[in-house]
């Protein structure tokens, strides 16, 4: 079965997506192969470019044209977060399945009618929350699911970056409101909230703070993707979003956590990091050796009791990774993004309905930024809405 | 010169501080040496086998008696939290220099009542909060004070224990409001607050969050300290602290902090963790590993950029270490108290006046513990007094 | 350009190369594109079935119509060890450039017949010791080459794995001498061999022992490639490789090293580490966290010397990185074998007559794997022959 | 009871002894108390600065005073190497219990006639390889002796420091062979052999190198011990020991080892690495995180297998741990001594006839240091003699 792919979106996104649209029918067994048929992007060199590169057969600069086309089964959406609602909502009434980046939309209220859009009609939709299918983080979620950890007592998330933090780096797209929506919240918490959703469940209630430390930053001449951006004036801009965003979290099972988001910790490159404390164990994980679980299990021998750091790379026992390399043969980023592409592919080859996280788990972590946000002006706890 | 030494309390902190009276004037070069002379606890036998064990010279029941002892010096207060104030006054107004176990008081009311009573008498007056003599936390203040973070975002400090997860540990005293005054909010927070403060300065506001995760224990039949106390009946009592407390916290100079304290962290011993994000640099210090300091240097080289892990240990560089056993050969938990009595006997030595953390230190930790609890109250943000 | 790649070989070296050519013109600007043009095993069914899954344009069962076909520009050997003197030499003589699975040869005679057939044919010939290409490593080369170690004075590498603990894991072609030449020995010497003569040097003399833990193992019906073959009989067969090969080792410039390769280090994934020490620094690595260099540098100021962890993804500082992703988001083990094909097409684009390491240095460490087997025969130091 | 201890040697290792009979028996239970009856050294104002530092009651500048002195039960031998066996017969022939330093002695001759002696005078003879009384090693044999690594093929152990690289480092007593014998050999291969031979039995077979990279010194005045020494004149003296010695051996069991001592290894302050890989699990230690044993049981279920990291810390689970403190309070260098001298006062409390390692099984040690020499000088492999 051939799956017609159509992104929009040509920076970092689109080509992660574009390696796992060519790559993940070669190594898993998905019963479907991704056909890389247009690329759109509303530059239109550049959207070539990509194209050449990695054999998207045509372009286009109008995503309009793009999920409307008969040819098109698949509509991918790697643009800046403020694209994501229109899209996808055209792409549902054109009936096409979606594979939505992360942050879903820029507030609740637009996540809320993207999941309309896609209930209505009735097409597969999901999230590129990548980080669920990092083999650790799976395996992590199989070992709660076991009972392994027992009742829930802690998390402690933070997602740590610090390519901001010298005042000269550029007013990028991710540092603008109107197209970011937000600032390190929407990029780096949305991926952990979505973790300890994925982990422990549901988030009820939360008190956070939000901090810019960089006011004003010098323009680009223009508006590009990409973190290596550069200046080519002197001229500055406001900043209109956070640098971090600290938060206290409920969850509905009675647990409590920690969450932070900030591209301000110096010499944390990629440093998403979750622990999760329960009554008969824990476990902890950091991106930055994404191939590595670490697991405390209170049940073994009192004298042999210590913190298993587990290399997830075994092919006959881990998630995903009877896919790739012998054990401790390492993957990398990217290959979160093919786990996925693979997991959507098999699901559209089965015919599934649903995939997670779909539009409507997606916009339960939506709900969750926003009430952060409320609760940093509001500076007191707020309930996290039902969605 | 002779520091003659009266102690009260009996417990893991009387092993703490015998040992370190002990030893200190052995190891350093302080100029003043501690005699042990006098132990007191309302625990007749208990104190009367710790004077042997460990050669204190008489035994006291009545703490009045102690601190208007003629012969007596120094009062080392290792009680539970509720009796620090009561003792503490009375040793300032008999004129006694005073150590006095963290956290200072049961809330800032008492803690002022305690700085107002050793200013007016002119005692010297320190507090045990002994991990700014850990060897690592003194080379982190260092570094801070050479200028090698520059402008400070981020403190992240969490004190993570796991002792008292099993529904069946007993009501000890630490688990009693009327005696510890809180939690591990008192016994863990108050550590992480003092560190920040050491390293980073003053924090202004907090909100916090308290967590009782098990709200009847087993009754002991008389109230004992130390850690490894059995129930001795199956009737239950109410647990009238905090098992967790998390909250989040502004500086005055603009850095912005997410803390913890828990004692139900599964697998973490003695996890009392801290990492500082500033514009040039970083550092990150864990306890269970207390020899180690790591530090990144954004100064350095682009491409030679990376954590440092510094094993504090090297007797011609590291503060503490020229009394203790060549580089590489690694001091323990004990050795904070020691560094601490050979302070204060040096201090002594020279007639010092003061001594730090002080008592009117310890009284601004005490400030953010009672403001992180009314913010918990009233599920907002609270400023915190300056005193 | 157009490169047109002949591939022999379809195991799991087979694999990794054919995503090496599928990727390194697209990650890399190479100037050169690989057309995956033919695909070549002795089993007809298995390499037609990698050839679908890759792209392969067709697909042989005769080495020897592959390397003198007029439409292919260079020939990947990617067999058992056993065919690689015979494939490159035919190669080699019908003009073709070569990329050469290590351990070059089945012994030093071997190897430098291949030398021979190279140079005489005046073809670009490299060997897969794809480890040179991990960025980690080629920094490493590059901190020695910046004199900030200085004089070496130790070398400590070992390459543990545990993969053939169980003696129910059967005779693949790995553990018969016929084939494989040696065992841990060539598969994994023959890589930390390669490593320390790319960062340190010549070796000058050695002496070593061999040990085979497991003597008879189930035979195989069929002779397959694969780590995960299994065992079709209860038929037992001999091992006639070494299990294990440790040896010391003199250095030209007066360094001494230990090595040791094994298949028995339970818990041992793929541990293939070096470590470093010389007068002014020091350097340590472990594959198994691939994208981490350790680096000590006495040049610090001394309270601030430390084992820094340096994590070699700094798109712009580290080796090869500028290819693939932001800081942080690492790479896994199929990436050294892409860097490695991008560097073959730059080379060919460029007309570079050689790439390191090539078969003539390939020899070299083939010559300190035969001298370690004859040692271990002698029981007693053996030079290595100049080569 | 009391146990009357003559200690003679004032260095290092006479800091260590005083602080550990100063302490044992107020933390264990042993039945038994140290008194600190007389210190013995040549150098009459070292030995005085001692006694009054540690109330040592009586100084001796001459050890056969202290060696057949009435009121002496116990002689510490804390001297350089060269003077072990002169005072440990002596003491032995005067019927006293004998604590020595390692290595045992100059050679194995001189180990065989100490040990002559203490058999025939029955008195009870331990040396001090104190890294058996590390919890984290104690543990990891009772690891092993619960069969949870099952057959053992592989010991890879490694002792590094890097304290004489400065080539201006004087030539202390530990640089010189007539009085220390041999250079890291005896000071540091002693140590590993010790814990492996503790840990897995028997060497049989060896062959290894010695290497002194600096050859001249810097002379002292006077030869002093300590590691601090500074050089007093520019005259040079020749180094006579080793700076690092490697070697290969075989066990009685059939494992294989690489053994590595080292003061030239940039970095490694006290890197006293073993790593034991099993059948079915293994180990790993290292004194720079002493409190830490890593464990790895392929007996967990497939999934959750890792390397644990225990913190043998636990009162109630670890050995020697009830004595000190709460779990996650770490214990440092010294404690070992401290737990030493516990088992010798406990020993001689219940009348012990022996204790390990006592001077036959630190013979064996010699054995195996002695035949590395041998094997380094005829550059062959040599049997290590049964003794």
């Amino acid at each position: 079965m051939k799956v017609n792919v159509g992104m929009v979106g040509c920076g970092f996104m689109g080509k992660a997506h574009s390696n796992a649209w060519h790559r993940a029918h070669i190594f898993f067994k998905t019963g479907a192969e991704a056909v890389m048929k247009a690329a759109c992007d509303s530059d239109k060199k550049a959207v070539k470019a990509m194209a050449d590169l990695w054999g998207w057969q045509r372009t286009e600069t109008d995503y309009r044209k793009l999920v409307t086309a008969e040819d098109i089964d698949l509509v991918d959406i790697a643009t800046p977060n403020k694209a994501h609602a229109e899209i996808a909502i055209a792409a549902a009434e054109a009936g096409k399945a979606i594979l939505c980046e992360k942050p879903l939309a820029m507030d609740l209220k637009q996540a809320l009618a993207m999941v309309k859009a896609v209930k209505k009609n009735k097409v597969l939709n999901v999230v590129a929350f990548n980080y669920r299918r990092v083999p650790a983080l799976a395996l992590a979620r199989q070992i709660i699911q076991e009972g392994r950890l027992g009742r829930i007592f802690h998390v402690r998330a933070c997602y740590l970056q610090d390519w901001i933090i010298d005042p000269d780096f550029p007013l990028v797209w991710r540092l603008q409101k109107p197209i970011a929506g937000s600032g390190a919240h929407g990029d780096l918490n949305a991926h952990i909230i979505d973790m300890a959703r994925f982990l422990v469940g549901e988030i009820t209630e939360v008190t956070g703070d939000a901090k810019t430390f960089i006011k004003q930053r010098p323009v680009l001449e223009a508006i590009t993707g990409g973190l290596g951006a550069k200046a080519s004036k002197k001229k500055k801009g406001k900043v209109t979003v956070d640098d971090a965003v600290i938060f206290l979290a409920h969850f509905r099972n009675g647990a409590i956590g920690t969450f932070e988001a900030t591209r301000f910790a110096q010499g944390r490159k990629n440093g998403n990091k979750i622990e999760i404390n329960g009554e008969k164990g824990s476990l902890a994980f950091n991106f930055e050796r994404m191939n590595e679980l670490e697991f405390f299990d209170a049940q073994d021998p009192k004298h042999l009791q210590g913190w298993r750091n587990i290399m997830v790379t075994e092919p006959g026992a881990h998630p995903y990774m009877h896919a790739w390399w012998p054990a401790g043969h390492i993957i990398g980023y990217e290959h979160t993004a093919v786990n996925l592409a693979s997991d959507i592919l098999t699901a559209m080859a089965k015919k599934k309905k649903s995939l997670q996280p779909d539009f409507a788990d997606a916009a339960r972590t939506q709900a969750v930024l926003d009430s952060v946000l409320v609760s940093a002006k509001k500076r007191a706890w707020v309930k996290v809405p039902k969605v």
